[in-house]
């Protein structure tokens, strides 16, 4: 094999001599399209991969003198005692960014989220996707102070004019949250709310507050700290709710695990669900199609979360006047049993 | 901030002094135990994140002069037209070794599975997880030419003395597969087998047919290819087991999407499952939970098989001299409707 300062990147040319066929052929073979034998499109593929033939994408991102790879890091859950991968929405983010990275030619390096951004600095990249900035953020200054291109999972709680970011619409997705449970019966709907330093809680507090001051329906909030045990926290924020005088008929919590947190102390309350007390959370766990009962889930899609942010990315690290530095994802609503009340109950005084 | 080339690496006295309290203390922050107040955990993680303090074992790693990445790779399926991530075993195998190098204090750097490796070796890494490695494979030879630790996820085909790998034992899984249908009362169970030149289909099919040896069972397979389009060539194939006389009473697949493929031939068939057929396949996929009826399914369990690739690469990359260089994780069976025939049934003769 040639050594790596020998070598010519080869062309769709050289493959296509060495192979026997057409250029037309050769470009079939990669892409999976045309109507080639199997044995001639193995054959192809083999002696592309043998010659070491590139992709477009890959091919010009290297003669940029570029490093052909992204980064990914999360730090604001970092303190968490669980792998930000056993989230599912950050697990499924995770997956749609490396497809999405791979597919522009990319490789995608992913950090620590323990790590400090120094150490993981010495690796060069071409850009970072941060995903769920902080107030404040060492891992958005260090960057910036370098000069290295940066896009946000998740807008930054204060962002700078030149910030750019793909983000939920937390505001359309909860609206579409409380306006389902008001058209199941619900009168009282209750919030589980975390507090922590990036903008979700801040997004998704303003939005229900907006939604029931609109709708003349009183805020019935109550917040938990994440640490150092972030189930018992969020069930006693829940219990308070469910031990106000009139209780809440709807309660609904914004991480992937509220909704298990939820039916426990709806459980523990004697309350049945959905007969004495709706429930939904912010989740795209498909475990909560067999829950008892399955409960409502509102789920932020971060597959195309992910896709948004790498093809963003490589926008600005291609060039850095990009216009639309802000891109908006619109949740989608996954009505379930847990927010269908019977039509003669919905109409039935609270 | 300081600059890289300034920095000295800071320690546990260090984090300890600028917090104001106790080494013991910032590790009982690092590490989520002890019993501090939420003001005070969330106090030193800050100041142990403003002065870059990391974990022993990425210090350790970096004073080795080493680069503190490990690599994950996957060629053998990178003709199909799909990401491998969206093949729910790649996608919790990519994830879980994620989880495990990051708490081993390493990056982890993704490659498409299209690229050649002489492209993304520009990258510098400690080690790479190649995944499914095919005979006479590139990757392999590339990397033992340039000295640069490797372990196959999947025995290679044609294992070198010296290689490390880890992969399910898919002889015992095949087994538990084979005896659980046998114990329901099967007595033809037919094979929908892959041609591919991974190791996996012929172990599969070795262990299939050493089964039916022994249990004096008639060996009953249909090969089908992956390309242009495997879900009419696997269905066409088990088209072929059905149309055998006398027909299979069971029927297993290998991939995740097997099980669908082979209720849709049934059905065509007009068979019903499991009354007329049982139906199998190895698949992590969970929406095999809802099927028409639910498949029973054997899982080869990604999580456990990514944590312990991570792990065996980072003592090779520690020790050349590991003396276990060969891990088998059993795979573990889940039964569901599609393999539970009526006890009276089972005693029919077929």
């Amino acid at each position: 094999m040639e050594s790596s300062r020998a070598w010519r990147r080869p062309t769709l040319d050289a493959v296509a001599a060495r192979a026997g066929v057409s250029t037309a052929t050769v470009s079939n073979a990669l892409n999976g399209t045309g109507r080639l034998s199997e044995a001639t499109r193995q054959r192809v593929l083999a002696t592309a991969r043998e010659l070491g033939y590139a992709p477009a994408s890959t091919a010009r991102a290297l003669a940029r003198g570029s490093t052909g790879v992204l980064g990914l890091t999360m730090t604001t859950y970092g303190d968490l005692p669980v792998s930000y991968t056993e989230i599912p929405y950050y697990a499924a983010l995770t997956l749609s960014a490396m497809a999405a990275a791979h597919e522009r030619g990319y490789l995608l390096l992913t950090m620590p989220s323990t790590m400090s951004p120094w150490m993981w600095l010495n690796t060069p990249m071409d850009g970072v996707i941060h995903v769920e900035p902080r107030a404040d953020d060492p891992v958005a200054a260090l960057l910036r102070e370098r000069g290295i291109p940066m896009v946000s999972e998740g807008r930054p709680p204060r962002p700078h004019p030149c910030d750019a970011w793909v983000d939920s619409d937390h505001e359309s997705g909860l609206r579409l949250l409380l306006d389902h449970l008001a058209e199941s019966g619900a009168r009282r709907i209750g919030l589980s709310l975390p507090v922590h330093d990036d903008a979700y809680p801040q997004l998704v507090a303003h939005a229900y507050r907006c939604w029931c001051e609109e709708h003349r329906r009183p805020a019935l909030v109550e917040e938990y700290h994440l640490l150092p045990d972030y189930f018992t926290a969020e069930q006693e924020a829940v219990g308070r709710l469910l031990d106000r005088d009139p209780r809440p008929d709807a309660v609904i919590g914004v991480y992937s695990d509220s909704g298990h947190n939820i039916l426990a102390v709806a459980r523990r309350h004697g309350l049945r669900v959905p007969r004495d007390l709706l429930v939904a959370c912010v989740s795209e766990d498909p475990e909560y199609a067999s829950t008892a009962p399955p409960v409502t889930t509102l789920g932020l899609r971060p597959d195309l979360v992910g896709t948004e942010a790498v093809d963003l990315l490589i926008s600005v690290i291609n060039s850095r006047s990009v216009v639309n530095r802000r891109r908006l994802v619109p949740p989608v609503l996954l009505p379930r049993r847990s927010t269908r009340r019977e039509a003669s109950r919905a109409s039935a005084a609270p």
